[in-house]
């Protein structure tokens, strides 16, 4: 069943008592190849863009949140197909006549400096997807309640069936402003999780992702605030802590970062909260 | 300060008391650029060869680390020097005279199938660096008393001062099988921390690794159990869940694989205690 997202694993549980053999259930684990074909002056490409090892399901949805939120496709409208490619671990995403995938953007394997990074910094220029001027401007910022931010750990932790079996899976759940669940899925990779919750918007209900919410069972890091960026998502909020650079990306691109949920606390390390 | 490990911050403090606004710290996050030289047929080669979201510090050790548990080089002594290259946020490691680097290895974003695969699933071969043959055989597992492997935790736990100060580090710890600690750093990244740790002992002290413990704060993934089959360590530990492919390649390569080590409890997932 190379397709399940959780699978059954022989142990021995050790405590302070003793030691017993036991069956357990763990999360699964599988490479998945992106692959991406397009036309160019009436040539067809194509490529494999990325490897990225995730727990099968939802596969479309990861690959097309992943191009979205790598800025490599403006739009699920770009997309004109996505099939399984000879492999249960391989996905071709054809993009639409006229679209083409800028191959410099395939190959951010080198460092550059410019004058223009998130926060001014040049070190960003590596990982940097989003561009100047991205972003919401400070006025369009998502207003939340804080009574909301209080009740997503619940709310994530309730329909994360697959983490409650293995308590090895991410979850990253979308909302409303709100409080309307849009979309939840878990990955064994945090980044994977919120491609796919991206990814089944970008799909389906592209004008739903403006100002959304996006809660993460993980920390917050700086790729983790991209992609909420280049999404148009107005708040980011994490189970755990954020990073410096994350905090510096909300700042300038207008996300609300919220860290720490859980507990009955939080800490606002962006935007503001109601 | 580009390159303290910890940052301070302006947050506000929300609880259901109320809300203060308050410093915090967090765990600083920048971009790695890691550039390799060596000399081919007389000709100068130099190569970009990954961009990773890293911690500052330790950056030496961690690209040494990276290069030895990717199976680009097989030991320290490939390594002529390391040095900071133009920027904080770029090392350059010059490679000893007659090492070269096979380029093929250097860009793993194909799928490619092969019967040759971890546990025979030809999924693997995408991401795999472990040749054939590799590991530990069985007869030479390392033998842990289940004594240490409670301690374990509490070891992690304090000597990870930025974690403390924190919340956003990864841990990784190497001991002898004896319990003598020989090394711990801290990354934002679990798979810095422990290239960090690996790296170390690969320039410093590289036959200390052979049977070596390497217990880690997070989850084990399959690209962990993949960078300790390759340093020829003999046990990994975790905190969290371990994935399913880290376990098949643990089984496989006669690695000893311990999942859930906390509270005065732990799983054997592949191996065996004392």
């Amino acid at each position: 069943m190379p397709h399940e997202r959780t699978a059954p694993v022989e142990t021995l549980r050790v405590t302070s008592e003793g030691e017993i053999a036991a069956g357990d259930v763990l999360a699964v684990e599988e490479p998945l190849e992106i692959r991406v074909a397009w036309r160019t002056g009436g040539e067809q490409r194509e490529k494999p863009i990325s490897v990225t090892m995730r727990t099968p399901g939802d596969d479309f949805d990861l690959a097309a949140g992943f191009l979205f939120t790598e800025a490599l496709i403006r739009s699920g409208a770009e997309i004109e197909g996505i099939r399984v490619w000879g492999s249960p671990n391989v996905v071709r995403v054809a993009l639409a006549d006229g679209v083409t995938i800028d191959s410099a953007k395939l190959d951010r394997h080198f460092y550059t400096t410019s004058s223009c990074g998130v926060c001014g910094k040049t070190s960003i220029d590596a990982v940097r997807v989003i561009q100047c001027g991205a972003g919401n401007p400070a006025g369009a910022r998502t207003r939340i309640a804080r009574s909301l931010v209080h009740r997503l750990p619940e709310l994530l932790s309730q329909n994360q069936s697959a983490f409650h079996a293995t308590g090895g899976l991410h979850g990253a759940a979308i909302l409303r402003p709100t409080g309307e669940l849009l979309r939840i899925r878990e990955d064994i990779g945090r980044h994977n999780a919120v491609d796919k919750a991206i990814g089944s918007l970008v799909r389906e209900d592209p004008e739903s992702l403006a100002g959304a919410i996006l809660m993460v069972s993980s920390r917050a890091s700086f790729e983790l605030a991209q992609k909420a960026i280049v999404a148009g998502i107005g708040v980011l909020a994490s189970v755990g802590a954020p990073s410096t650079l994350a905090v510096d990306a909300a700042r300038e691109f207008g996300l609300t970062l919220l860290g720490f949920v859980r507990d009955g606390r939080f800490n606002v390390y962006a935007g503001e909260v109601e």
